[in-house]
């Protein structure tokens, strides 16, 4: 067997997310299908995790195992042939027997981006507030409410370290179908992360949160966006946010971000 | 009556192009259903032209005509709130009784965008060709053939002036059903049109077509960027356009570029 580490980019607006489903457009599903059609051969590619549906990745990366002979470039350049534009090979690396894309993942790095319609406060009528491209809107939220960033970015520090995020995951968490986390470095009952970088910055006109962790529970990225933004609104202070950890309850955090402003930027191997 | 002129963007990808279709979403007709909701009045709203399926738009002009006295700032907040992301009313003004969004056109100018993969000739293995990224996948041409930049530009000289685009025309022309032109300032069988502006740059990685007309004949703006990119190719000489021109004959021009390159940037009136 030949084993391969692929690095891919898609644009998740039209896909159900990565995991394969019958009937359904899936990130995995339709590389499956065109390994398929490279090959012969039948094969489930492994992703360092799953994206939910409408989640786009810069850098996702899939593990796979092929009886095939064939040689990196020719796979390459046949998988971007077969596959739709809105999912692209970046790279292929032949990688040893024990790399998998999920088990062997140390740390991940996701973005989020805002469009800020308005800053808080308000100071404008709102039919004054920017208006979102059409063709950025698939791949931001375009946020209704006024936002204070400095508010943000005093939110964003306080989850850097090691916490148990219960607050920030999906309540009964569909762990079979969806899951943002790296499961493999914890154990499966465990909530506590560690977030090595957390912050906010500005460019483009666009709010863009970059957190890099050990891994990351189910729609924890979203939640914590969600709630970042509760306290840019002035809906809660940016200092609420220990007390949200603290609590280990989902309902003490914000709403979960919409997933179009969400992608997967980086997937780091020891 | 109130009359209205309207400014849109609008990403055409999951729409049938402008014009009003039953059972199919349309510009057209996804505007007349918000004005409907928002106002209870039916009417149809009129484009500067019509704008082909797959085919965007930074700053299409529409005219409507509306009973009900709602001030401008309310009914533009309503209809972005009401119309999907895909489409964004940018402004509304007032206009008088006599303005036409089609008829009161004098130029338009319209943008090609190119993602080239690889540049002419050839010099490395097509598997090194760049990627294009499925963010930007529905807004270029991701264009397979390696291009001479220069040919792009020496070909785009060409079509400035006063010629007859037949060569550049879709063949039998559905004129009631997809049309680009501002047919009012021309006759209906004339294939005259004056281009005022056409140029290639470099933008990003990308290569940018823009090209300001007198009015544009349907599929013109992609029968000349496909025509372009054969002379980029080097599978016809830039120096061929004046004969493809005097030529009257669509076969004498290349293939139509894909819509998804096309915008629509600018409608000017007098």
């Amino acid at each position: 067997m030949h084993h391969w580490k692929l690095t891919l980019a898609y644009d998740g607006t039209s896909f159900n997310g990565w995991q394969v489903q019958p009937n359904l457009p899936t990130i995995q599903g339709t590389l499956a299908a065109a390994l398929h059609r490279i090959t012969g051969e039948t094969l489930l590619p492994q992703g360092s995790g799953r994206t939910d549906a409408g989640v786009h990745a810069l850098a996702q990366v899939a593990s796979i195992s092929l009886a095939t002979p064939i040689p990196a470039t020719n796979l390459h350049y046949a998988l971007n042939r077969v596959l739709p534009q809105s999912i692209r090979v970046l790279t292929i690396e032949s990688v040893s027997e024990d790399f998998h894309a999920r088990h062997s993942a140390r740390r991940k790095t996701y973005e989020y981006r805002i469009f800020p319609r308005a800053l808080y406060p308000r100071a404008i009528p709102p039919t004054l507030d920017r208006i979102c491209s059409p063709m950025l809107a698939p791949y931001v939220w375009d946020c209704p409410y006024p936002l204070d960033f400095a508010a943000l970015e005093n939110a964003a520090d306080y989850v850097r370290g090691t916490h148990d995020f219960t607050s920030f995951t999906a309540v009964n968490p569909d762990q079979t179908s969806r899951d943002e986390s790296t499961s493999s470095e914890t154990p499966e009952a465990s909530f506590v992360r560690t977030i090595y970088h957390s912050s906010w910055h500005r460019s483009d006109g666009l709010y863009l949160y970059r957190v890099t962790g050990s891994g990351f529970l189910h729609h924890m990225v979203r939640n914590l966006v969600g709630t970042f933004v509760e306290a840019a609104a002035r809906r809660i202070s940016a200092d609420d946010i220990p007390g949200i950890l603290a609590a280990r309850n989902r309902s003490a955090a914000g709403p979960t971000a919409p997933a179009r402003g969400l992608f997967l930027v980086e997937v780091e191997y020891a």
